[in-house]
């Protein structure tokens, strides 16, 4: 059994538990702490019994009362009530009597036993509430003999309830409260709650066993103080002090006073401005010690003053950055360990654009604000109207009255989500919070009129599909039209974190960006590239929609061909716009990856149209949409599949590219370098026969435009055999980009639109222990990636590795790509900094282990 | 460079190729071989020239010519040409012309020019053959002066051509023709040939250099001989015998004479008789030494017989059996070396139920005989129909003008195949070979009515959709009605061989059964037990079609769980008959594994009568169908997946299983110990739940029967997770059972039902080696397989590997899972035979490299 004190020096946090931990760090620089002996495992206390009685006795010092707490290994992983007047008993009783102080013995001891009767004896708590209940209205001048009057009942209560006096001796308490707080530590319950906070699994419970001090009496009291705003983080000392009346009934806590002198109130300051000096002079030091803004708990006991609880200063996300700066700036805390401790997650909250404050707002209706960020589109009322508006470039709002799996689609193919009915855990806001889309939830005012494909608010508005509206998912509010928005990052906090974070990482962090308006807002964060630029998109502008059609429906490679030659213009002025934009920095393109009937009508209804757009008979287009069927589209012919079968296609992209890359390299002080990157891999000789292709078209454009393209090939690692095959892969290309959003469907069998059904129970149960779309499955889909970065590397020492699946902005992910040593991630765009964020935090992390 | 003689002992064949170790073999019996020198390597001969020179100077002998051969590692490596008559020259042929054969001298120097001119110098055969052309009319009486002109004119058009006299020296024209050789083996079309059938990249090429006979003469001639009879294997001599009449224009071959004495027409026998008792005398000695029937090829000159090489005899499937069957009781052959000569897959053609040779024939049609067996069924048009049909448990016979990748699902719904168009190599042709289907294609003399749904043959029968007809696919006839069948497996010869693969052999072979009737064929091949049983169409029986159709619709676990107490008795009648044919024998039951969807209806026109027969509305059925809707049902929800969202399902088969042992256990004399699979884990505490649940069940059944059933919980390895995670699952489970088909799809990312589309293209371009859906992919699927056992049985060392995917009847499949040490492979009841032959083999072989 393992014990220390806590003015022995600064306790290990992974031994004796956070609080301990704090409370010796405070005690280090000479804060008012009570002294306390720490027993690191509660568990084993209770085993080696004799050890730590004979610990106790020479620790206890006669006469003293003492408080038990839980010291567990981070404060979030909960624990045992505290136990308080340990050690009280008749004798102690009698000597505070004999110092006059009777409301006060009677009080404690009233506390020492109903807690020792609920903790250890298992007794229920309502009768003693109700016994304390009873002497709540006597007169102030009957105090003294009531409340004997109160302990004696509770006594009797006790003795009734358990056929026992309440025991006497000291060590007899305390061995009791120990071994209940190890029960109680150990129940399944308790340690469901801690794991899904992420505690190990054999996480033990360290306790402080500490001199009372109860800030009872007239010029005593309690309270709690830090020196910076929740809301902003800048300086500003707040916190409250509260003091109790004794009675017959016991304790009776006056209202919160506040710290500072102020006119509207009692307070701290004016009620004894000796203690509150010497309150606030602990802070500085602390602050130091803990190289954090600490919220202090302190007692205040006949003039004296005592820190009973350091813990970190009360919050928001903004606040945290401020804090963060000030404390590097007053040299409390160096750079890496300020990243160190930001949450990365808390970050993407500043991310999303929001509606400009001084934006006139036209309120339609207000619900709950699942998910931050604003946005405007086109109303839609289904998932597959979601779904070909997006692939008509058009924004829209999806409207449901709830979601389903069903829509996960459609929600992916829009900019924000509104319901009618859910809250905070409902199906869109979990959904709309993971994906990062701006959604409100449970607007109940609102009303879908399904037959007339209408909303109509409370106040007898109607609005029609197609009608656009804003939705505010960081308020609520759900307005008409398109108000002005603000991009968010402009927080000069959050650049300056940035910075040092970019300072601080190895990983590059690149964005997936398929847009020149990705890529200029990508540049903005001061990405290093475009990691994933994904060539689909650039074919569903509705005039390029009709012309891939018309492609998909040809009967002959020729006749493809010919079509692909009137794309081809367009494509090649994307690539020159994304390019210019990029100035130098690597853009990895990845050539044509969907399977084609995506391109193709979804429903019968709008066949005739189309048909008569591209020029076929409904008959031919319903009996090609038909032939071009797949029973597992994600598993069939698309990727470097299509790119074998239909090679017209991915030579009319490598064109686009080139002749794009001579254009702008003709003028260019940093030329591109292109990387081509090929999807759907599941065996060299497909890159081999690619690469063929590429390499005759860059030769023919060298010739043709007088400007030679160095470029990069490289391979999306998406299929397990492309994970295993890495060491043949990587002597064809020069990098290769793990794409974990398919690897993950592939190595667990698990389509991520179908894994709705029954994802949510499959992580509450533990089948899962996380969604592995989320974040990566180190044990299967980590093997595997491990496993592609160690042949690949193996086999081409030059080798570029990369991730662009979304994973990539899970910070967890990242740190495991930190560990492979990868040379970048790829995110979406609001995902960046995250990223950026969570690299330098790998990197520093990692460095410290080495 | 190395080199050896023929008759100093038997050659390597890996060093010196089948043609030199074949003749060596004759060589070394004193069969009468003509004296030759084995070049090891061509190219190496080539460039290492100067010893290549000195030691054919030390070879050759002055005045005697030679003919080189090609002698590569196996036969239908391909090879060369071979050159006739080398180290010819004006002296030799003046040195002929004095001993009087001047036709024969002419012929043989024309020869040589000739194919040297085309092989070495690369001229054009054309001209050569248009001289001869022009000398092919003279009178036998000018033969000899018109011969010496065809000679002089063919050297003068070598001179015209290539600006040179024809080289007289030996050695220049033998280092020519080696060079050609060289050169021609290593041109990139005869690699990619070779390497199709098996050739590693780096195969040389070995030459036999040896003096030539020629046969040619009055008395002479030349011939092949073999001793059995090819289409049956009975002993029988038989062969041909050619001698050539010598004229201005060559040698003029006369027709094929007969071996032996015959009314009909001449023969080797009559011709002469001490020349035939000559080679006949060879067969016996040649036969022992090379351990198997040989085809002779034999020079008769001046009086003596050679042997200038041996093949092995021309012989059917069948007869190879006999030959085989002979061999080993003549002790020439070990049964081991007997079970390794048979080409497993041969065997399959003998294994398919054929039409009684005495059941009357009523022929509607005739086409191409493109998959062995015959089936009978009603007649279908689409393949939605199949299914539709096979799910209710129907025969049916798919006809089709001809398929697509669309149609593959329907093909596996169907029993048979017809086409009206298509060849051999047609879609349908192949599928249907592939997946062991009867298959009649090309049957043009039928007309598809699609309007009327009615098939009309040429001289006006109708045939309806729903009619009755029967497929021979072993000779192309298309039969009315169902005429009577017979097993083809009664073949004495195929049962000796299969109990010599059952004795040789140490893995288990087991067979995919589903049904009682698929168990009792499978125990006629003598199977070591049921290693898929797939429960899943036990459920499309109509009245239990209906049952679950209402079970999948049901809004409540409890609703469920009523209706599926309904399913119960059938299910637990379907184990009680496979468990008492199985007598003791295990059998795998693989719990319900598809998505739920597959047991709705796939088109809307079935709704209302199927609404209707379940007692729900038609809309409510749709709106059943949309929600389950997946977009990649293989990636869904499905298998264990299913079975721990409702839990109810997997339940009801348990305690069917465990009640059906029990029941059969109560009186068997060999009790049965189920195993229960479940299907497309990924994570083992998906096993974990599903165990605890089906232990619960069987301790209650235990305790309602009074019978305690063993049983066995093992794993379908189908996702590359579980391949990965194997360890971890070895802790739950007894037996691992590798589900190919799945894990193929995975690892691939490719969907067997849409990778119809650009599989052939992809094995024709060489992309993948082979269809990783016939044959493990050793290279990506075979790790995953490897890591798997490994994983496993480090894990649990009593753990049980088996394979239950199509690759278990599958030769090259069983040979990686002897090398891995599996206990068992099963596959379909028509490939148990094939593979418990390639399991023997593997294990012999396997042996004998150890």
């Amino acid at each position: 059994m393992e014990t220390a004190r806590l003015h022995d020096g600064i306790l290990d946090i992974n031994r004796f538990g956070i609080r301990a931990h704090r409370l010796s760090q405070v005690a280090s620089v000479g804060a008012p702490v009570p002294p306390a002996l720490v027993i690191a495992d509660a568990a084993l206390a209770v085993e080696s019994f004799s050890d730590f009685k004979a610990e106790l006795e020479s620790h206890l010092i006669q006469g003293k009362l003492y408080t038990l707490r839980a010291s567990p290994g981070r404060a979030d992983w909960g624990g045992p009530h505290t136990f308080l007047a340990l050690g009280m008993n008749d004798d102690v009783f009698n000597e505070m009597i004999a110092a006059g102080d009777v409301l006060t013995a009677c009080e404690l001891y009233r506390q020492a036993i109903a807690s020792f009767g609920l903790a250890v004896s298992g007794l229920d708590g309502e009768p003693f509430e109700t016994l304390v209940a009873q002497f709540g209205s006597y007169s102030p001048d009957e105090n003294e003999e009531r409340a004997i009057e109160l302990l004696k009942a509770t006594r009797e209560l006790y003795k009734a309830e358990t056929d026992e006096d309440f025991p006497q001796d000291p060590i007899e308490q305390l061995a009791g409260a120990v071994r209940s707080m190890a029960r109680q530590w150990h129940a399944p319950t308790a340690k469901i709650l801690r794991n899904a906070k992420g505690a190990p699994e054999d996480a033990h419970l360290a306790l402080v066993l500490q001199e009372m001090v109860h800030g009872l009496g007239a010029t005593n009291g309690v309270g709690r103080i830090q020196a910076v705003d929740p809301e902003s983080g800048s300086r500003k000392l707040n916190g409250m002090f509260v003091k109790a009346t004794l009675s017959a009934a016991g304790a009776n806590p006056s209202k919160q006073w506040r710290i500072e002198k102020n006119k509207n109130g009692p307070s701290l300051e004016q009620f004894d401005s000796k203690a509150f000096q010497k309150v606030i002079a602990q802070i500085a030091p602390i602050t130091k010690v803990i190289k954090d803004a600490p919220e202090l708990k302190f007692v205040i006991e006949n003039g004296k003053v005592f820190i009973t609880e350091a813990l970190l200063a009360r919050r928001s996300p903004r606040a945290s950055l401020q804090i963060l700066l000030d404390l590097v700036e007053a040299e409390a805390l160096s750079r890496e360990d300020a990243i160190t401790r930001i949450d990365p997650s808390s970050i993407a909250a500043f991310l999303h654009p929001q509606i400009d404050p001084d934006a006139p707002r036209d309120i339609l209706a207000q619900g709950v604000a699942a998910s931050p960020g604003a946005a405007t589109g086109a109303i839609v009322f289904s998932a597959e109207h979601a779904m070909s508006a997006h692939s008509q470039g058009q924004d829209v709002i999806l409207v449901r009255h709830e979601t389903s799996p069903d829509d996960i689609r459609g929600m992916h193919a829009a900019k924000a989500i509104l319901t009618v009915r859910g809250g905070m855990t409902s199906h869109a806001a979990v959904i709309a919070r993971g994906i990062g889309l701006p959604c409100v939830v449970g607007a109940q005012n609102l009303r879908i009129d399904a037959a007339s494909a209408q909303i109509i608010t409370s106040d007898g508005n109607v609005l029609n599909s197609g009608d656009i509206i804003t939705i505010d998912g960081s308020n609520g509010d759900v307005l008409r039209g398109a108000p002005a928005k603000i991009e968010a990052l402009l927080d000069e906090r959050i650049d300056q974190v940035l910075r040092w974070a970019n300072d601080l990482r190895r990983m590059g962090i690149r964005v997936n960006a398929d847009t020149p308006d990705d890529a200029r807002r990508a540049l903005r964060f001061g990405v290093d590239g475009i990691g994933l630029c994904r060539t689909e998109h650039m074919f569903f502008a509705q005039e390029r929609l009709r012309n891939m059609r018309r492609m998909i429906l040809a009967e002959t490679a020729q006749e493809r061909r010919e079509i692909l030659t009137e794309l081809e213009p367009g494509q090649t002025a994307d690539f020159i716009e994304i390019f210019e934009i990029m100035k130098g920095l690597p853009v990895t393109i990845r050539l044509l990856d969907p399977p084609l009937h995506e391109f193709l009508p979804k429903t019968d209804d709008d066949l005739p149209t189309i048909a008569e757009t591209i020029g076929v008979s409904s008959n031919d287009l319903a009996r090609r949409i038909r032939a071009l069927h797949e029973f597992n589209p994600m598993l069939g012919m698309r990727g470097v599949r299509l790119g074998l079968i239909m090679p017209e296609i991915y030579e009319m992209q490598a064109r686009a590219i080139f002749a794009a890359a001579a254009e702008v390299n003709k003028s260019a002080e940093q030329p591109v370098v292109p990387e081509i990157m090929i999807p759907l891999v599941s065996a060299n000789r497909e890159v081999e026969l690619v690469k063929s292709r590429i390499d005759k078209i860059a030769a023919n454009i060298a010739k043709k435009s007088g400007v030679e393209v160095p470029y990069r090939l490289g391979v999306m690692v998406e299929t397990p055999r492309a994970a295993l095959r890495a060491g043949d892969l990587a002597k064809s290309a020069e990098f290769l980009s793990m794409g974990t959003n398919d690897l993950t469907q592939m190595t667990y069998g698990l389509s991520r639109d179908d894994a709705g059904r029954f994802m949510r129970e499959y992580v509450n149960t533990g089948v899962f222990q996380e969604d592995p779309f989320l974040t990566i499955d180190i044990e299967g889909v980590g093997e595997l990636l491990h496993e592609a970065v160690k042949r690949g590397r193996e086999s081409n020492r030059s080798l570029l590795i990369g991730l662009c699946g979304e994973q990539g902005g899970d910070p967890n992910s990242i740190h495991f790509c930190e560990l492979e040593n990868f040379d970048y991630v790829s995110c979406s765009p609001y995902r960046v900094p995250v990223a950026q964020i969570a690299a330098a935090q790998a990197h520093i992390l990692l460095k410290k282990k080495v």
